[in-house]
């Protein structure tokens, strides 16, 4: 924990503040789980950096998903707007906005409190796109299945490398925007990524899509279909 | 502040203990800004999301800035690595890294331990390039006398909507990696970015800037040069 934070490492809060903190969040993350399991949904803690492209990605997944006769609903977490939740009814997807005000990250409370609303029951996969921040979301088990983190090329080779801990608890890494690499410098490359991941990653999953041209799509959704699988 | 960090709403952390880390943390901070005073450095505080190009932007402002007889430092925070420092370093800018571990922004002790490096003196600008993050570091004041906000064109164009707490406080946004714009959806534009600029930020400043073509380096430095006008 940081000396201001629960995320971060502790100089200032006292550490049984801490400890109480995310006892408190990992005891209603199990009753999360508890419900998602009960009801057959597979829950995905999506996150990433503002603007890699997490929403764009779960439009373009909605249709691929429906051909495959699953279906998909979003829980969107932004500090304010419900812009995205918005963008996602637009393309189908049942959504629901959370807005944090100054808070950094969702929690398994704020998950909770959005599950009251019972459509979330008849989905097959319930996607909870984080607030975009690649260390605080990371702390904060939401009682999901899965955590996939959202890379865009355009953020450059070396962030897994600075921001450890939100990729060493990725189950899978979806890295976007790959339309964009050609117009990027030399040194960005899938592979160039994918090295770094490999540094951090216990298990280096990844799958690289282009939400605009559709590139990669089917391999997303044919690991979310395995990796859902009882 | 959140209900788990000093960074956004409380629910859980005592208010006494927020209150006692943002006292100490501004009176550190004040500390800091005398030190600056007195040496007659000019500091800012560069934030922005993990890629948005904080680092590209630094590496191109040295050379500008030489030519203009100002001579620019940085301290870089990074949760891990220090690549930004070597990377500026390499640029000719004299860098120091700060790793945070698991935390999630610098604070003002963490620039005051930093400041016991004497180079610090001769510079006209000291740089601290936070850990890129859109919500925490915009709540410590680390004793800089601008605040100045990376926002790529890659993000979209409604993160100002969405973190309006960062851009509240931003003296100034820098637009940056212009240079994408034409490969980018059509939505995506610096009217419609400066749109979402000015329904945030009290004084609604902005420059766009490719560091990699050179576009808009020169009113930045310009900005950089007035702003700093005693």
């Amino acid at each position: 924990m940081c000396e201001s934070c629960g995320c971060g490492d502790s100089k200032l809060v006292p550490v049984d503040v801490h400890e109480r903190i995310l006892e408190g969040n990992d005891r209603t993350a199990r009753h999360n789980r508890h419900h998602f399991e009960e009801d057959g949904v597979f829950a995905i803690n999506l996150m990433g950096s503002p603007g890699s492209g997490k929403t764009a990605l779960l439009e373009a997944t909605a249709s691929s998903m429906r051909d495959r006769g699953r279906f998909i609903g979003a829980i969107s977490g932004d500090l304010a707007t419900d812009n995205d939740a918005t963008r996602l009814r637009r393309a189908g997807i049942p959504s629901l906005a959370i807005t944090t005000g100054q808070a950094c990250h969702l929690d398994a409370e704020m998950i909770h409190e959005a599950l009251h609303d019972p459509p979330w029951k008849k989905l097959d996969y319930l996607f909870i796109e984080n607030v975009g921040n690649l260390v605080c979301p990371a702390v904060y088990d939401l009682g999901q299945r899965a955590n996939v983190v959202a890379l865009s090329v355009t953020e450059g080779v070396d962030k897994p490398l600075k921001y450890p801990v939100m990729f060493r608890k990725a189950d899978l890494v979806v890295i976007t925007k790959i339309d964009l690499l050609p117009h990027l410098g030399g040194d960005v490359s899938i592979a160039a990524i994918t090295d770094a991941l490999s540094r951090v990653m216990p298990n280096p999953i990844h799958i690289a899509v282009s939400a605009r041209t559709g590139e990669g799509m089917d391999a997303w959704t044919r690991w979310l279909v395995a990796t859902a699988r009882p």
